[in-house]
C-alpha cells in the first residue's frame, strides 16, 4: 500500500517515523510503502524524503492526492487545511490517517464525515492516546466491571508553552488556521478519550480565559504548514481561548469536567483523567504514560490503596509483546506505531478503527457546544 | 477566657482537644478553661465532659449562651443549627469559635454575619486548612510573588465514604440539615481556600449529581446532633447533592474549577488544589498535608521541577517551632490547635481572625450561586 | 500509677504530651498520674512541670526513683545517662519508659537486662515506630503470608541537620555520651524495625564515615541533658560516625542492607524500608508515615503494581479507631501515645510489651556487631 | 562503515533499530550501512536480516569478524561469548560496540582491553543508562557543583523475573555463561555508573544471596545464544548469586552502597542512585527514566525540596532536541541511539567514547573484589 504523506513539520517526522518501523516491529500483512512526501517548502520537504526514505517528493497535495498509485494518505498538516485534504483524499477514494484535532468547525467535520462515508474508505483520527497501553489497560478494566457503576471523569490536559507572552503568534493561535486554542488542541484528546472509556456526553457547560491577548508576528520565514519560529516587531491579536475549562452530563448519568490550558506552568503534557465508579478508580497522567493508577473497592479493606501498574508486561498489555522487556518504558512515538498497525489491519480485514471520522465528528460537537456555552452563559445539551 | 462548647460528637472531641492542649504547645497570654459541654445526649455529654475536663455539663445550650459567666461559645454542631445558636450567642456578646459550614442558606448566613457585627464579638469559622503550615507557605508563595500573575486555581475534595447505597440517610444528606451536600461540606473548605489565596469570585457555571436517590433511615438511636449509626428497614429520599462541579471566572481573571464528590473511591480526604501563574505553581493534597508542591519558572531551565517541600522546619514553616523537629509530621488535629491559638489571640489583641462571619457569608454567597447555576443551567454572576 | 519523667527536652516535651492525653483518646484501665518531672536546669525543669501538670519537679534523679510513691520511670536523656537510670529504677522495682538508643555499649545493654529482670518489672523501650499503623500493618501482611517467604530488607534512615560543618559538637557527636552516631540514633530504629519484621540476625558487614571531624563547641548555656544551641569559638573533635552502612544475613536466610546517614541533604526523617518476598513486598517511608506500599503477586498480572495504602481506616488499621475519620493524619506525636497505651496495658495485665530491654540488648548487639566489622574489615557473626 | 552484528535475540533487535534509526534523527556524519547479521539458528538470523534490513546474514562469526569489509562489530551475546569475538575483532581492526556485562571474568576483561588497545580500536561497552538525558543532567549537576562535596552513592537495582521456582535454568543462572548472577547483570549497570557520576571505588565488603538452588532446564529448543523459554523436566543447580549487596568506599570519601537482585516483586526494571553531597542531592528511578529528583541546599530554605525534572526540553537535556516536545517521553531504546551516535562520532573524529573497554575492565575490578569479599567475609582494597 503506498502512503502518501502531507506535512513536514513535527507531525511529518513522527509519521514517518512510524510509517517506516511499524513493520520491523508488528508484524503486518500489508506493509506501508513511503512512496511521497508533500509540503510547501521544498527544501524541507525534499530533506525530509531523503531523511526517511519516501520514495519521492512534492509541493503540490492536489496532484498527489489525485495519484492512482496512491492507496493511503497521511494528513499531518494545521487544522485548517485538514478539511479540504479530506475531502478530496475521500473522493479519490483514498484511506485516510488525519493528525488531531479533526477541523476547525462542526460544519467541517460533518462534510468530511459525509465525504468519507461516501467514498467507503477506512479512516482514522490520530488521538494517540487511544493506543498508550496504560489508557487500553483502563479500557479493559472498565470493560470487564473493575470500576463498576461510573460516577464522574474528571481530566486535564495542561501545558505551559506560551506562557512567555515573546513567544510569536503562531498559526496555532488563530481562529482560522487552528479553530480553537487550547480547547481544540487539548481538548479534543480528552473528549476523545471520554467517550472512549466513558461515552458520550449529553449536555456541557463552560468558561474559557485568554491571558495573553497580543503577541509579536512569527517571522517572515514560516511557511504556510510551519508554526514558525523567527519574531517580528509586529503584532497582533491572539483569536483563540488560551484556557478552556468545561463540566459535562454524560448519557449515563457521569458528572465530569475537562480543563484544558497552556498556561501552566511546569506541566510540559499533562494529559491527565481520573475516573470513580462504584467499584474503583482510575488515573492516567501523560507524563508518566506507561503507568496506571488504579483502586479497588474488593481489595481486602486493610489494604485498599491506588496501585501504580507499570503497563510494561509482556501478554498482558496491549502491543507490549511487540516491543521491550518488562519495566523498560516505551516513549511517545511508539503510540504512532499502533495507529498504523491497526489502520492497516483495518484495511486489510476491510474494517474499522477507532477513533476515525465520526469520532472525529462526535468530538467537534462536544467542543463546539462547549464554546457555545462559554460564550452565552448557558448549558448546551448535545 | 470561658469556653462553652455546643456538640459532642467528632466536633466535639476534635474541639475539646485543642481548647485543652493548645496552651501545652503555644505562649497564649489569655487561657481557655474548658468550662461547659452541651449536648442533647445526656450520657454522652456527660462522658466528653469527663474525658476532657470540662467542669461542667448541659443539655440546654440556650441557658449556657446566655450564662454571664461563658465568653466563648464554640459551636460544633450539624449544620442546620448554626443560625440559631450563633445569633444568640452574639446577642449575649460572646466570641464565637463555629465549625463549617457556615449555614443553611445564604440569608441565614446574612443574618447571622450582622448579629455578630453588630455584637462586636470576634468570630470564627473553622476551615481548618487555612492552618496547616503547608497551606501558609502557599500563601506565602503568592504574597511574596512567586506564583506572579495568577492564572488557574483547580480545586477537588473527594471522599468515599456513601459510595455504598447501604449508607443510611443521616443529616448530612437531608437538605434541612445540611444545607448542601458534599457541595456544601467540601465545597465550602475549597471555596474558602480559593478566596484566601486567589481571591473573590466574580462569576460561576455549574452542575451537581445524585448518584443515590434513596437510602435506609438511621437508626432510632441517632441523636439530635447526630450522624447515626444504627439503620432502620425504612428508606427516604436524598434530598442533598452527591457531587457539585463548578466553573468559576475571578475578579482577577483567574479561570477556576471546584469539584466536589462523596463519590470518589479511595479518595479518603482529597482536599486538593493546584494554582498556575505566569512565574510558578502550587499543589497541595490533605492526605498528604505535610507537603507542598511548587515549580518556578525561574530555577535554571534544565533544572524546573516540581519540588515536594515537607513544611516542617521550624523558623522556616508558620506554628513548626512549636511542634516536632523537620520531617516528624504533624496530623489533623494540629490545625485545630492553630485556629485556637490565633482566636485567643484575636480577642485578647482586640484584633480579628480570618476566616469570620463575613468570610462565612461571602462563602455562602459562591455556593449558592453555584447552586443555582446548576439548577437552572445558566452562568450567575456575584 | 504515678509517674516520674527524667528529662526535659524535646523527649521532656513528646513524652508528657504522650502521658497526658493518651487518656483522652484511649479507654485506659489504670491511668498514668504526671507526678514529677526531673532535670538539671533549675527553671526548664519548673516550667516543663507548670506547662504539662506535672505535680513536682527535682533535680535529683537518684532521689525521685528512689521514692516509694513512684510506679513507672520514664528515662527520657542523653543515651549514656540511660544505664545507670534503668539500673537504679529496676532496683527500686519501678516500670520503666525508657526512650532510645537503649545505651552506649553492650556491656551497658546486658547490665540493664539484667537487673530489669531480676526486678521482674515491665520494661519499654520507646522505638515508636513499631507502632505507626502503617507500620503494624506490615507486620501484619507479614505474618499473613502476603508477603510469603521473605528475601530482602533493605533499610535506611537519613537525615541532613549535622551536613553544615558549624552545627556545633553536642553530646550526640561524642563517643562518652552518645555511643554512637547515626549508627546509634538512627540505626537503632532500623534494627529494631528489622527485627519486629524479619527476625534476628545471623552476620554483618559493614564501613562507616566521618566527614567532618572537627566541629565547633557549643555555647556554655548548653545543659548536661541538652543538645545546646550557641556556639563557641572553641572546637573539638567528633567521635562518632556520621552514616554508617552495613549489610546482613538473617537467621532465616534473607539478604539485608542497613543504611543511615547525617548527610543526605533533603531527608529530614527517611526512616525508610523496603521488603522483599516470594509472595509480594512492602515499602514503608517515615515521611510519609501514614501510608504503607504494598505489592503483591497474587493481584491479575494485568493489574499488578506498588498500592499506597492510606492506613488511616478504623477497624482496619491498628489505633485509628482512637483518633479521627479515614484520610485525616495522625503525626509523630501520636506514636508515643500508642507507647503509653500498650505499656500501661502491659503493667494492668502483668504482661510485657514489646520493644522491651532484652529488644533493647538485641539491638545492641547487632549494632556493636557492625560497628566491630567496620573497624577490622571482617565479617561478624552473633 | 560497515557493521557486522553477532546475536539475534533481544539486543539484536534492540541494536538493529539502533544502527538502522539513529541517523534518521540525528545528524550523523559517517553512516553505518547494516552490512551482516551473525547468529546460530538460521532461520531466526535470516528473519532479523529480512526484517531490519540487514543486507547478509551468517552463522559463522569468525569468518565475518575476519572480513575486510566490515568496520564495525556489534556483540550482542551472552556474556561468556564476549571474550572470543571481542579479542578477534580487536584483532582484525574492527571497532567495537558490546553489549554488558562486559565479561566473566577480570582475567577475560584484561585480555580483551589489551587486545583493543593494541589494536587502537574505538570501543563501547553499552552501559545504555549513561545516555539517558535525565543521568546526563545528574552528571552535569555534579560537574557544576550543585551537589557540592560528595558523601554517599546508593544504589540498587532490582527485577523479578526469575521469582519463580519454575523458571528454567537460562545461560544467564549459569557461572560458565553469565560469569555472575544479577552481581553481574545488574551490579555492572550500577559500578558503571558509579565511576561515571562519583569516582573510582577504594574498597568493597559485600554479601550474596541464593534463593533457588535448583532450577527446570530450559527446552531443547534453546539455541546456543539464547535465553531459551521451553521446559524440560530434568533440573540442574543455579550457580550464580540471585542478590548481591556490598558497601564500597570510594577514592574521594564518598560511603556508597551497591544492591542488586532478581528477587524483588513488583520490581521490572529498578535501575535506582541516590546522590547526596554537601550541597544537594539526586535521585533517579529508571522505571521513571524521563525523571531526575534533584535538591538543592541554596534554595531559600522555606522552600526547599526534592524537585522533580522532566528532563525533556530540548537544548536544555543532551539528545532531547533530536527526539520530541517537552513532556513526550522517550524510552528504553532511545538509549541505544544516543550510544550509537556518540560511537559513530568517536570513529570520525579519531576520538573515543566512554564507557569503553578500559571502563569495562574497572567495571570487573570492582565486581570481583565485591565477589571475593563476600565468599571470604573480608574487605577487599582495589
Amino acid at each position: 500500500m503506498n502512503v502518501a504523506i502531507i506535512g513536514t513539520k513535527f507531525m511529518g517526522k513522527a509519521h514517518s517515523n512510524a510509517w517506516l518501523n511499524t513493520p520491523h516491529f508488528f508484524d503486518m500483512g500489508i506493509r506501508p510503502v513511503l512512496k511521497v512526501v508533500v509540503g510547501t517548502d521544498p527544501a524541507g520537504t525534499q530533506a525530509l524524503a531523503e531523511n526517511w526514505g519516501w520514495q519521492e517528493w512534492s509541493t503540490d497535495w492536489r496532484e498527489v492526492v489525485a495519484r492512482p498509485d496512491i492507496d493511503i494518505v497521511d494528513i499531518a498538516t494545521p487544522t485548517y487545511l485538514h478539511h479540504d485534504m479530506a475531502v478530496a483524499a475521500a473522493e479519490h477514494g483514498k484511506h485516510i490517517f488525519l493528525e488531531k484535532p479533526f477541523a476547525v468547525s462542526l460544519e467541517q467535520a460533518r462534510a468530511m464525515l459525509a465525504a468519507a462515508e461516501k467514498a467507503g474508505v477506512v479512516t482514522y483520527v490520530n488521538h494517540n492516546y487511544r493506543r498508550v497501553p496504560a489508557v487500553r489497560l483502563a479500557k479493559k478494566l472498565i470493560d470487564d466491571g473493575f470500576v463498576g457503576r461510573l460516577f464522574h471523569w474528571r481530566s486535564t490536559y495542561l501545558q505551559d508553552w506560551i506562557v512567555d507572552p515573546s513567544f510569536p503568534l503562531t498559526w496555532h493561535l488563530r481562529r482560522e488556521t487552528a479553530g480553537y486554542g487550547a480547547h481544540g488542541d487539548l481538548g479534543s484528546h480528552s473528549v476523545d478519550l471520554a467517550r472512549y472509556l466513558i461515552g458520550d456526553v449529553a449536555a456541557v457547560t463552560g468558561m474559557t480565559a485568554n491571558f495573553i491577548t497580543e503577541r509579536p508576528l512569527p517571522g517572515a520565514g514560516a511557511a504556510t504548514f510551519s508554526a514558525g519560529s523567527g519574531e517580528s516587531t509586529e503584532s497582533g491579536p491572539v483569536t483563540v481561548d488560551d484556557a478552556s475549562f468545561f463540566i459535562a452530563e454524560f448519557d449515563n448519568g457521569v458528572l465530569g469536567s475537562f480543563e484544558v490550558s497552556r498556561f501552566a506552568p511546569g506541566r510540559k503534557n499533562y494529559n491527565y483523567f481520573e475516573i470513580y465508579g462504584s467499584e474503583g478508580s482510575i488515573v492516567f497522567n501523560g507524563e508518566r504514560m506507561n503507568e496506571l493508577q488504579v483502586f479497588s473497592r474488593n481489595d481486602p479493606a486493610y489494604a485498599q490503596g491506588f496501585r501504580t501498574i507499570l503497563a510494561t508486561e509482556a501478554g498482558q498489555h496491549d502491543y507490549i509483546a511487540n516491543w521491550w522487556p518488562p519495566g523498560h518504558l516505551i516513549g511517545y512515538e511508539h503510540e504512532f506505531h499502533h495507529g498504523v498497525v491497526d489502520f492497516m489491519r483495518a484495511i486489510e480485514t476491510g474494517g474499522t478503527i477507532e477513533p476515525n471520522f465520526y469520532d472525529g465528528m462526535k468530538e467537534m460537537e462536544v467542543l463546539d457546544a462547549a464554546m457555545a456555552s462559554a460564550r452565552n452563559g448557558q448549558k448546551v445539551s448535545l
